[in-house]
């Protein structure tokens, strides 16, 4: 899986039918001290993340394994929200106080 | 799933039959302002794209998750033509506008 | 799937026994104006491709999505010859003529 | 697979209900002398990996062949805890004394 | 499939049953003039492949398609021994002779 930051999020009316109702957000990968990658990817959402929120993103077939996606043609998913995130020894997020600045983080 | 656009297609007579029929298009992957990465794939459709649409593309097995492919030797689809993508709190395509000019976007 | 070009093949006496009989090609990835990418893979073919074709390759599972693979440890297949590519609006590619020169491509 | 170091790890309370109690470790790529590659990812453990632990790491589907992941959407798992690297003829890797020291690793 | 060298080789008590008794080799990647790319990764091998050998490497899903691996955590999998590559119109490796010096290979 990957971490990742909701970032947007894309609209079609004209998709696959097994789509039909499934929230598409774009999503960004972000290091453990929240610096972007700058890849994205569009991905399948479940659990209610919206923007700015910090996700853990599955990948690949790992994305059709839960009770909502698994007809459906997705190739990523949110399979979290992210609470904590814990770095070489400490905290360097918390969905509470997000990254720490200066790439510090929030005390452990 | 990645953003694309269409900017091709390619054609094979001699091809494996469970793809006769099928519409193979040439597509480039774009970043949520409309940037072309230089990344291009062959990818199948069946929702009608053309030259020049904005599509969301799903990779992998995920490919073979529709009733037209299914059994299909596929590892990239359209599986939706975007209507709208909303980055960074704004909107930066609509499909009666495009991408916006300056990377700006049409107005929100 | 991705376009590539025949650059040579591989053999092998050692190997799985799923495998004996398969044609295993050395394959180049192409952008549609023909440039070689520098990566290349091992592919196998049923389609009877050879030195110098242009050809589409499914990769991952989809490799294994026909009557002659499904079976084998296969990760890339030739699915198909290429008689044609059409990007940004002209052919730059036709089995007929190949590549255009000067990355023009035969006319339109 | 690949060989990872474990750096941290990631703690999500709204998830995929298949995911409960599934530990979710932070792991970073390594070389066979232990330098870092910079890519990470969040990995699933049932195995009691810890920080500073070297792992096996297995990716894509490969990553819900165990009793545990079966079902769970994960695309990435521990599936071994590393005793021992030899590489180029020696060993640069044991879990008694890690990387050796100048990237020449504990002799053999 | 890609062609690797045999570099090594990863040792682990500790790792899922399933992959009890499963050879696991550390292989770069090389191009077909035998120049390594720096890519490694830990593949499974049943064909007794050693230091040194040049090896056919199945990834993802394939190489859970033979008889040994089918229901093993594995992503990896060596599925050939290379007797030959030929490039460009010419043998740039025999298993007899290795690959040529100065990047020419064996004479046809």
């Amino acid at each position: 899986m990957i971490i990742g930051r909701v970032i947007g999020r894309a609209v079609s009316t004209r998709k696959d039918e097994k789509l039909l109702g499934t929230k598409l957000l774009l999503v960004e990968e972000v290091d453990p001290r929240g610096a972007g990658s700058g890849d994205m990817a569009v991905v399948a959402d479940h659990l209610g993340a919206g923007p700015g929120d910090v996700v853990l993103v599955a990948q690949g077939s790992a994305a059709r394994f839960t009770a909502q996606t698994k007809e459906q043609p997705v190739d990523a998913l949110v399979v979290g929200i992210v609470d904590m995130i814990r770095f070489d020894g400490r905290s360097t997020f918390t969905s509470a106080d997000g990254f720490g600045s200066n790439g510090k983080g929030p005390q452990p």
